[in-house]
């Protein structure tokens, strides 16, 4: 009943050929749009369960991922209608509509989140992120001279792209260590991260080491502004999933045989942390900035009441 | 009119044979006994000039560092009588006096920390700090069993030392990058940091870092205590002398090629950074614990009004 | 025109038989479901007028509940139909839905609020509330080993009773009195309360002692968390009503006797205080958890703006 | 196409002749009437046309006030229907509303902020607010006895205005400098202003002061009351359009030959300031009253997402 | 060696017939002179000896009290000269200062701190302190009229006797649980409270329930002072003795049987806890008003380097 | 038995022909010196008494300023000796040396607050000091270039006199009124202002608008320092006395006829408010830089424990 399509497409996802969460969603949204057309259901009962069928299979591929689900529920939220051919015509478009979105996303939030950048301001960034990105990028396209402090991010130094990235762009960097953050938020304008999930309390998931920053920029009166695309909501968290941490390899943190010599220590290495809403000023997404206070009316917009159109509905 | 040992032991200083806060001090008033015992001063006149071209012979060698010219003013300021005789001895007695104090100061120091501590407690810790681990080994000392959460303290990892010197000692050591120190914080009970300078105002100069962990332990609850010793004290800052933040090379950053990569950026390196009193809870010297906004009290009892005893008297 | 059921319920209501914000919402859109399926309205105007009747019928028997409105406020917003019949069976499934709902509402809230609590944690509580207690409990159902210190929450010790139920859930229960909280926040993860009512303004009202404890866990570092039904919602303050704050019998504060030998002095005895959203993480509700700050627009979906479905409409 | 009554009520906003939020946005709305009933469009999309044009026409003025781009978008985006006919019934019946609405609005938000103050409460306001006076004579009407603390507001001295005003209605006024407002807080119930825009992100533009006002009321714990009609909402700021603050005359802040004695310097004067609506406590709109971070889901159901129905549609 | 009356005094202190940190240091200041006067000592030596072996014995009843050690560490170190009468006559002197200085201590320290508070204001007190009365005397002394809020202090109710104490005075007073102080604290100027001891930190150990109340004091602005004799500084605390929190009874909390009802259940009852000084915004004791920051100077001043001459001199 | 000298110095201060804190502390210390000088005491006790006299005749002219009561405090707690002309000899010399160091200390105070401004910093003042002016005197000395934004410091614009001060040492101002300070703290490094007063808590008495911009101050993260000679240290603040703060004339607020239009209104106009400890990052005197929290010493040392010199000695 799962079209060929939406099997190859899930394998792509399980197997990481197909990454990157705006690239997950729009094969996603691509694989449901297939299912729809391309399917054979007799009647709307049919039809309603192949498509549930299918999301359940692409769902399955990575449940923890924000932007898999987010495409799953805007589509087949959208279905509606009391024949094949309306139910079939509903899916393709919200489907449509869901890409469109989405290849448009980045650039609309870019602009968004450059208006909130004066011509001569100083940027402090953490970890790498392209939504962040986008915002530089059009601000700097507005004709804006732009400098940056640059985290480096350990474990992983993600804050090199950002410098290699900003450079490119003309931006006057200057990389640092994590620890001289707090030192050079006095001659910051605003700090500008990304997010990997904002969840219903309005808190923003994002690189470990974010919370900490954001702290200090409330001390030293610094805004910290958080540019995300819509599909980083995480509607799961409405209902009470707690977001969990991902702890990874010891390998980044330390090499093991300097680990070996230091004697018998363990190594955490937490991927992310979470930040209160208090701590931050604005969620710059496609469809507009928001306090984190009211993201949770976007999310239930965009994607319902936390809905799992992959499941069989409850009595 | 300098004796040859107080030549030897400058010239030590100045080649960095002669180094560390501590062996600093000592020598310097181990010289100025010798020059007080030695010196061939016919008059006290005499006598007192002998010893001041002593001091500013050495203090020449290093004037920014904060021990050495604590050991000139606590010794010279200690100077008094009206022979060269009584002249000669005060030196001698002062200098015994200082030596001894800070043979006894790091133990000592140590015990009056650990009263903080109970048993059970976490600890984190940033760069590395002999004061610091004072406290550490006084309170497993003790029989208090210890938990530690070790910072790396990038740019130069001096966290690996802590780390190691903690495991010796029995304590249960997790070691983090700086980003996650935020989110640790929760798990912690104390944050203990030693100070490379503690200034008139109260304000402690650190490892870069330290500013922000402070912001962040205050945020989450958490005191944090500075470990440091009474010849960190800084009395040059009561006369307005602003603490210089020594910027380093950049390659402790970022290795050349990596950076080649990046393209045109500029990397900065600051060595330390300054936490206001406010946020700190303690100082922890070999004299008693203070509030920070009370260590001038101390530096003006030890050191005198920023005397500069290297120096001909103004009129 | 009021039917003798609508009748019977509000007088059970104003004696009090009928307690709880849940069992009155039950009872009154019931009552309402009885109106309209056993009116004798001749017209749709007619039909409008009797169910405005009954409303305004039970509305007065305690108008300064929060739940009876509410439930008014919701099945009444869902009356529509050009017919008697078609009004008749909009009252009737909008009662049964409202009914249904809160028959869920506190399994569901308890279970959304369950995600945030982990295994291992330790939660204060101040008063007794079912809503928190629903939380617990579906934690445990979890299978989430937990630990609560629990205020006794003077005058009443309502503390005793949520030391029991959650003694007998198998939580590791320390109770304290008022005084020891800010002490042992420190070794509480989360602090969980209820609410009597939340204003549109996203503040919490709440048995007295609740604004103090949310300071004092703002100062801890500690998230607080509001559980609180969706008929806990006050629309009313959304036009401006101010939450009045009853002042109970100065008996439950001290004793006669006591009182007559202290002398001359006046007890003053507040039943509730009002905690501002700033201190506030988060408001569990059963249809998800919320920033208290967006809690007003779920008051808005729910029963409108502030309507007053028992009032003549006005021109 | 544009109906000459469009281009008169243009020419007269131009002129200045027709000012205030509340009576530009009314003029606007009459003069969408008078095109849309008077207008000769052939079909729909000539009618469209025309309505675009006359909205684009009337934008121009004054693209920078909040309330005109905002009455066009409330009464366009209700524009609806297949036929002419439809098409300007519903312009027609949008416009009325609006209308009606903003007739009743500042009684009603008055009605509704008046239920914050309680009898015998003391007040501190800040420049001079029709909205913000609404509130105190609704208060006053309701048979409230009221203190106030004014500031005179330099450099324009609008508080005379208020102080006027307060004491017509019977208040018991003070005026005081604004150097004095931190100092009297202690004696202040609530800080009540009005607002010139409130942003997408919840931050409230108003006149220079109050940022520093809002920051001072905080740290006496007194709560701050913005009073703003729906009219000042300023949803461009959604899509990312920065709030410019005007620069003003000099000569407001200094006479030109006190100026000339002086010296060399320069003089700033800026109109407004921005309040992060972490600093405000209520935003009181004729809506009801909402927390500033909820404000922008307000804006967004009134005006849509910053739609600019003066402008050709985009593909 | 030891004086049958020194003997006495211990044994009534270990008895606790004499009672209160003030009429403790009396006695012990008294046996000592005693000592001083009516032992034999043949030489200094033993003299010395003596004064050591009488404070031991005096110091072993009660090494926990703050104002025992105080007095013998004021005396004793004002023990000079190279004669068993210079001795003699020094330690007698000293004693007879140490008695009349604590003699006129509370009247002092209420005359100072009544200079805070003005004709007019509201007081909110916490628990019993004879400190904070006298304040509160010498103000209605002063003529001013006063208001108090009393918190009744869970769990043993000292509430009760200020509340008796000041309408006594003609206080106008109101009795409320320890949960009501956060609403109340909009209606009051000052909070009052004492001290059981003060910490080389600046910290201030008070009836637990402090900690929390200055919190909230600083959520609304309130000033917070802290009434404390100079026998309440602890200079054992300089040298990292922590402050210990004695445990008390469970029975005081709640009565057997109703716990036994209960189940399964935890009591803890702390008598104390710790007031960081960032809390506090002065210290009044009979020497003057201090903030908690410079409370350590007075503390050196009076008592030492923390000495403790009930020991044998270490080499 | 006063000399006339003395009686002539007392005549000119309270005709106010001498001003200014340190020219009448100059005149004080002078007119004590004549009297010792040239005073007739035929013995010790005599000469006491004379110069206690002398002492209250100053006092009495002007009792609520600060420096001229610690004029006679430092130079009378220098007196000492067993004979007339050794006493004569010590308060001859203790008036010599505070009038020396009063001469030297603004250029002293001047250095030492300049070590804070670095080259290119931008610092806001308050009011005009002249205490701040020699901070920013000296910075420019040092050849530090500065900017610097000026309050106009209403009701008497005393923020004139600054700009015109620092426009002359070549500083680039940028004037603004009072309510523009929180926008444009952020371009700005340092707030300095002066001070009336400096009291025994560490709170900062200074011009009306001095509380409020130090809250902005902490609220943007930048740091406020107090520029304040030692003469303005208030010893009589230690032992409770209130700081009072003048009511000045309305007039300077409003003139009469604006007033008389205005209708029934109060004015008030204090002159001063009072900045607590914790808002202040240091205070630089010309005997170095401290911490508010630690003024206390200093004031103690200077001027004892709020001694009286002009009242007879208590028994």
């Amino acid at each position: 009943m799962v079209h060929p399509e939406v099997a190859r497409v899930a394998d792509d996802i399980a197997s990481m050929e197909t990454r990157g969460a705006a690239t997950i969603a729009d094969a996603v949204a691509d694989a449901l749009a297939t299912q729809a057309r391309e399917g054979d259901a007799a009647d709307p009962e049919a039809f309603r369960a192949g498509m549930r069928t299918a999301a359940r299979r692409l769902y399955d591929t990575r449940p923890t991922a924000v932007s898999l689900p987010n495409a799953l529920r805007y589509v087949l939220n959208g279905m509606e209608g009391g024949s094949v051919e309306a139910l079939r015509r509903s899916v393709v478009e919200r489907a449509t509509a869901f890409r469109e979105d989405l290849d448009r996303a980045q650039s609309r939030l870019g602009e968004i989140g450059a208006g909130r950048l004066r011509d001569g301001d100083t940027v402090m960034t953490h970890c790498h992120s392209t939504d962040a990105m986008a915002v530089m990028e059009a601000a700097v396209a507005d004709g804006k001279s732009l400098s940056a402090v640059v985290k480096e991010t350990r474990p992983r130094n993600q804050g090199h792209i950002t410098a290699e990235v900003l450079a490119d762009l003309g931006v006057d960097v200057t990389l640092v260590v994590d620890n001289a953050a707090h030192r050079y938020l006095d001659e910051v304008d605003h700090v500008l991260v990304g997010a990997d999930a904002v969840a219903a309390d309005g808190s923003v998931v994002n690189k470990v080491g974010t919370s900490g920053l954001a702290v200090s920029a409330r001390d030293r009166g610094v805004p910290i502004v958080v540019a995300a695309g819509t599909i980083k909501l995480d509607p799961a968290t409405l209902t009470g999933r707690a977001v969990e941490i991902e702890q990874r390899d010891e390998s980044e943190v330390i090499d093991p045989e300097t680990r070996a010599d230091i004697g018998d220590i363990a190594v955490a290495n937490p991927a992310f942390d979470v930040t209160p809403p208090r701590h931050v000023d604005a969620i710059v997404t496609e469809r507009g900035q928001f306090p984190p206070e009211s993201v949770v009316t976007l999310m239930r917009e965009l994607y319902g009441e936390a809905d799992e159109p992959w499941r069989e509905p409850s009595q």
